[in-house]
């Protein structure tokens, strides 16, 4: 960030009055402009003992399998969210069940957060995506997931076999995980 | 948003290439410009079978209640990020334990994470505060509540009386609530 988005000024790096932390300060209108980590939702869809995985078309991890997930939008509650992106990736309808992890992917300034979900009806490729496919545990091509928080969040998935253990957490950092 | 803050340029209004959705967009520096929900995150803390919570010195809500909770700042986890808003508003140290409530504040664009906890010690006033007291829950001053989610937090958290039953999920509104 250099200049204010509301007024077109420069804007200064310093600690509001009150605050613990520097922001991007304009002078000239006196907006804070706060910056702030992102939601990424997404869903596991089941349908007969199997779950949809989708290969991506986009980078990063082009060509790399993902459960859809994608960032929140303004105006709809993350439920809503993970089912948005199932069907824009995976062209696919779900019945979105519980929330079962969240991950802090820190350094990214990202929460990934996780949904089970029953999969209604059919899947293709959407925009983003070169292949989708469903998947047993045992045929989850590990090693070719796109990001950590999804291969946590599968793991997690399949550990709880359908029963609602309440939400998995997970920290990830460039050079370290924690998990609780 | 009216000017780009990476260039100092006016920004327009219109759907990026391959994108559903109207973004403020730089047509000098090609940036497109996200805006996206923020997360709060809270905590209930704790101790010996009461729960610690704020009196707000601070708009909106000045003079109501509410369990210590803030926005969730670049850097940390969700669970520091709970831990923080405790020691920041209450001057309390708390053992964050599981995630048992999230709130959609679709209209505010907000998604507000609530977290149980174990108060260590003692509390205080903190800045933005004017008062702490400990309730059980027959002294909760419910019509005193600040925010519809954290009276949706603090009656699914004595539902489960201590028991992790998963995330109660809630949407609220400005003219409608809805729960599953």
């Amino acid at each position: 960030m250099k200049y204010c988005s509301s007024c077109g000024s420069l804007v200064a790096r310093r600690k509001p009055a009150g605050d613990s932390r520097e922001r991007w300060i304009c002078d000239v209108c006196n907006t804070t402009h706060y910056q702030n980590p992102n939601i990424v939702v997404g869903c596991v869809p089941q349908q007969d003992g199997k779950i949809l995985l989708c290969k991506r078309a986009i980078e990063p991890r082009y060509g790399f399998w993902t459960v859809p997930a994608g960032f929140l939008e303004l105006g709809e509650s993350i439920a809503e969210g993970a089912a948005r992106e199932t069907m824009e990736e995976a062209c696919a309808r779900v019945k979105v069940g519980h929330l079962f992890a969240s991950v802090d992917v820190v350094d990214a300034g990202q929460v990934h957060l996780f949904f089970t979900g029953e999969l209604i009806g059919g899947h293709a490729v959407g925009e983003e995506t070169l292949e989708t496919a469903m998947y047993s545990e045992a045929e989850i091509p590990w090693d070719d997931i796109a990001f950590r928080s999804g291969t946590f969040a599968l793991r997690k998935y399949f550990e709880d076999a359908g029963r609602n253990n309440g939400v998995h957490i997970h920290t990830v950092r460039r050079n370290r995980q924690s998990t609780d």
